[in-house]
């Protein structure tokens, strides 16, 4: 039987493994220090489109085909899609899934979606339910902007707290078959987050938002599991930036774990900051989605990581929650990914 | 071992079971047909607090509350919670249940979410996830308007065909322990939606937009598991209201079932037309969600009904979609409910 860990922790009995992973993403991303890692750059940000949204959706379709086409799948052997986007209504997953014509989860879990979508996904993989289930997530720059924040046209000046969103979308497919030591990597175990709000009110410094959830989820983590940071290759945060990852390490270190050796954040992976004017990093539920699928499921793959802890981080900010004066909380959901060897 | 049935569905080894079920609406709510079963009827719509959003989510905190207290519960033995509402990135559901402290995946099904989270619970207890899951979800007339339509002081007129949404909360625990035929129901089944889009562009016609939906998953379900309409008691549908319910009947027809005699529909049930000016019925998360806590449940309990299947149905509308000429496409998820002896 799959466990129940500590107070908030699952581990998986027998593990669902990471059979696909694709990324899809957009020019600036592929001008990025990943950029020749990913499976389609872009360079027409509307991806074809009329809109914003459209060209999101558009992402998102591309890469669903894309990872079953790398996992070698037609879309009717997926028995169910755990996706979401940053949008109201998540219309960025509905418009973009829909042509699939498979079961749909859909979910908000802002920039974390990528750790709800698989770690469900693995849930519903571990659990009897699906032999072959996705999990996927996207975001634009600029349904980003003009859902959460400023018009593109106006100009707006951002702050150096400020983050980049990633135009970019990722997916992956688990599995409950035996794989017999192939595929990406095992998911082994899982540690959902709680909200976490310390009163932040800043929406253009989304990092202070979600450093103390990710604080909250890796101690908790580490609780459940009787694990130190140095159980872990990586420590691997979505997308706090580098103002986002300074307070993480204060608030980790006042709990007893020193995780900068380990840590790393794909927020400040995707983008060069000196040649990209991205500021604190990038951010959306493209960055820790395509980063896993290009650069840090690769790494396990090749066995130079053998056991990562994943958590994608989001800020729970609505324009309207914003503009009634609610502060910004955070919710962090981790992931522990190890090679497929046991 | 829980088992994948047919094309789409599941079927669950050992059923959870529905421990408690609480139900919080509103005045308008509180006087029609269904007013004498809900645990609470607030006269105070705004439920103390300075905006509707607020008002949402303290709704959301006290079902929250009376479930755990209907369980004989503290917030610290719930393992997780599914949730989610109708608003742009959940905040009912953030503001709502950030107090708990407990791990929370953010779910976004539109009106469906009842039955999403119900269906994310029962698996994460059937999977061995989690001993006890709750699923709760919400909505509100006002916050709702504000949403998707227009401010309420424009005092706009509403087509025959629009729908009245419901001021409502709705939550359940389902647990994994051996209940000894105790506790309200058991979950046996379960087969989420696929996006349904017929190309209907009215958002004051919900009922149109989600009956092809409701009509793919209830045909689905009856092929996956080679059933009839008559194998169920009741066939009970979200918020399709009375517009919807008539395209439901000529379309599951067309398939070959005729459900005529089993189909009740939440929003139908839970204001009389006659008295209330709500048009073609009630609509909305809380629409589904306070019907069964209310009014499914304890018919299930008490052995009226010894097979029910619950289908809460959702549109996937936003207004920037809409206002962009997108059509509004629809979801359904259907869980079988019974009887506590098996």
């Amino acid at each position: 039987m799959n466990q129940r860990i500590g107070v908030n922790s699952i581990a998986f009995e027998k593990p669902p493994v990471i059979l696909a992973a694709a990324s899809i993403v957009g020019e600036k991303e592929g001008q990025g220090p990943l950029g020749q890692f990913f499976d389609h750059v872009e360079t027409d940000l509307k991806f074809g489109m009329n809109t914003w949204e459209e060209a999101e959706s558009k992402m998102q379709s591309m890469a669903a085909k894309k990872v079953l086409k790398k996992a070698g799948m037609k879309d009717d052997q997926l028995d169910y899609i755990f996706a979401g986007d940053l949008l109201g209504q998540i219309i960025a997953t509905t418009f973009g899934l829909m042509q699939m014509e498979r079961p749909v989860f859909g979910l908000y879990g802002a920039c974390s979606t990528m750790g709800e979508s698989l770690m469900l996904a693995s849930m519903a993989a571990a659990g009897g339910f699906a032999h072959y289930a996705m999990g996927i997530t996207s975001s634009h720059f600029a349904s980003a902007e003009k859902q959460f924040r400023f018009p593109l046209p106006y100009g707006n000046q951002r702050p150096l707290s400020a983050t980049w969103t990633v135009v970019g979308s990722g997916a992956v497919i688990v599995t409950d078959e035996d794989m017999k030591g192939k595929g990406i990597a095992r998911v082994t175990a899982a540690t959902p987050g709680r909200i976490v709000d310390f009163g932040v009110k800043d929406s253009l410094n989304m990092g202070a938002c979600m450093a103390p959830a990710a604080c909250d989820t890796i101690c908790q983590h580490m609780l459940d599991f009787n694990r130190q940071p140095e159980d872990y290759d990586a420590i691997i945060t979505g997308d706090l930036g580098s103002v986002g990852q300074k307070i993480l390490f204060d608030l980790t270190e006042e709990q007893g774990y020193d995780i900068r050796k380990q840590h790393l954040d794909c927020g400040m992976l995707i983008y060069d900051p000196k040649t990209q004017d991205t500021h604190a990093g990038g951010s959306g539920c493209g960055c820790s989605a395509v980063t896993l699928a290009a650069y840090i499921l690769p790494k396990i793959k090749r066995k130079e990581w053998k056991r990562v802890l994943f958590i994608p981080t989001g800020a729970l900010l609505s324009t309207v929650s914003f503009n009634e004066g609610q502060s910004v909380p955070g919710i962090a959901h981790a992931l522990v990914l190890e090679t497929t060897e046991s």
